[in-house]
């Protein structure tokens, strides 16, 4: 990938979500600072990355598209700062740091997700893409909410839950994944596509690309939980195996998983044909997300 | 109130959620049962209620806010659902039945509580009257968001959580309620004004009566607690006081409290002047939250 693009995008989202934050009223900040803690906790930025480069891509201004990109990493927190909590998968540490409980408390925590849930609707209600075009900025919130909504991301976690201490079948761990971490990437590159204004034919390719790039991202995540470095991680590893979660990794063995992984990727890149030499970065980003190592 | 009218108006929001809540697309529907167990729970409506009389009061159609409406009682079950949790208020009673998470246990019930909140959003943006035009509905998301927001609901429940085991003064209270059940009684107000297009002078009016009427309910809850019945409230009584807390009760004085919701019940039928006597329905609604047992 053009290192120095990516990077000058990375700046211009972290720059933003600290820009868009919401800034407390009143004299308890306590919730705010939780927010700002979780969402400036590091992150990879794939899913902004995936709004911006997706306008960029069917000819939109990816500046037109910084809220949307914004709202939809605040939402992509907020399920993370949910889902550590001790009536989730209670996990103390995130990317390396004490995640959102361990750090202000599970009340705060709690409210902390609710409210980067709530201000990421404000955020892309208020856009300026959204004062000019408020037909594409309701498409947005739209994708967006059906995507994080009790069909998409929050079924996700319930196919998870439901699944705890059984073994699944691979039709149920893809079903699962393709809600809970699937339905967000995919609705990164369709509300880039909307805030360009894209045809059906570029719509239908990012699509096709996200989902590839979605499943082989959880297959990476399972791999790296049984080959990867914890220090480098930020989380310990072994615990799918520990807790005998289905995994891709059980259900393939570890070579079937990498070959899985790998195949998906090269589709991911070949969806994206009808871009042509356009869509470098985002066949740089597949590749990437596939050589992965945290 | 024109009982019949209310009855009418209740059945229609009722029948709306029931029909408006996701079905569940996969073979767990644990968080859509939750979903329903807590919208479905017997609530006042007060909330929906204002936001289809506030639009009929201003020329507009009721039938094009029902949406709006059901979003925002959405949006109030969700903030019971999470309060009632264990690390928040951790009460096992709502309004007379099993809280969510006693019901569904606690994973589910965080699942539902925002899962709720998200589909709010996703019903407001996919309306019929969000079609016809989009920038209203963009501001019925962006009132709905900040009233339910950081500085919004979510603030007065940070204030809560941090004034607990102290004394706070009544401007802390009164900040405190403002935020945590004030915001969203003037967003409904608000949201209906929007969709029928009011003007300001309509649309000060209503948030004038909006403050009044948000602060007494929070003033009768407050006196209920103290001269309540268990029975009829659905709870137990007395739980301020056990709990030390600053009410309204202990900051006036049973009398003083009682003398404090009437006086702020007739300046709320006060500021409906402007609509003569079309504002009929909302004068009595004021009268019958003074009087309420429950």
């Amino acid at each position: 990938m053009d290192d120095t693009r990516v990077d000058v995008c990375l700046q211009q989202i972290n720059a933003a979500l600290e820009w868009l934050l919401p800034v407390c009223d009143y004299d308890e900040p306590v919730v705010c600072d939780a927010m700002r803690y979780s969402v400036q906790g590091g992150g990879k930025r794939i899913r902004p990355l995936l709004v911006l480069e997706s306008c960029r891509l069917c000819g939109g201004m990816p500046e037109t598209a910084i809220e949307a990109a914004c709202a939809l990493e605040m939402i992509h927190s907020y399920s993370l700062v949910h889902d550590d909590l001790p009536c989730m998968d209670n996990d103390d540490l995130r990317r390396g740091k004490p995640s959102c409980h361990k750090q202000f408390g599970e009340s705060y925590a709690l409210l902390a997700g609710d409210a980067l849930l709530t201000e990421a609707f404000y955020l892309i209600s208020t856009a300026p893409f959204a004062k000019a075009e408020p037909e594409k900025a309701l498409r947005v919130i739209a994708l967006l909410s059906a995507a994080a909504g009790a069909n998409g991301m929050i079924g996700g976690q319930v196919i998870d839950l439901a699944s705890e201490g059984k073994q699944i079948p691979l039709a149920r761990l893809q079903q699962m994944d393709a809600k809970k971490t699937g339905a967000l990437i995919r609705a990164a590159c369709q509300m880039g596509a909307v805030i360009a204004g894209a045809g059906d034919t570029q719509t239908a390719a990012l699509c096709a690309y996200a989902d590839c790039i979605g499943q082989a991202f959880q297959i990476v995540d399972d791999i790296l939980d049984v080959t990867g470095d914890a220090a480098v991680l930020g989380k310990p590893i072994g615990s799918d195996a520990a807790n005998e979660k289905s995994t891709y990794v059980s259900l393939l063995g570890l070579e079937g998983a990498k070959a899985q992984a790998k195949a998906l990727t090269e589709d991911a890149i070949a969806h994206l044909a009808v871009f042509g030499n356009d869509a470098q970065f985002l066949q740089t980003l597949a590749g990437d997300l596939l050589k992965r190592t945290f």
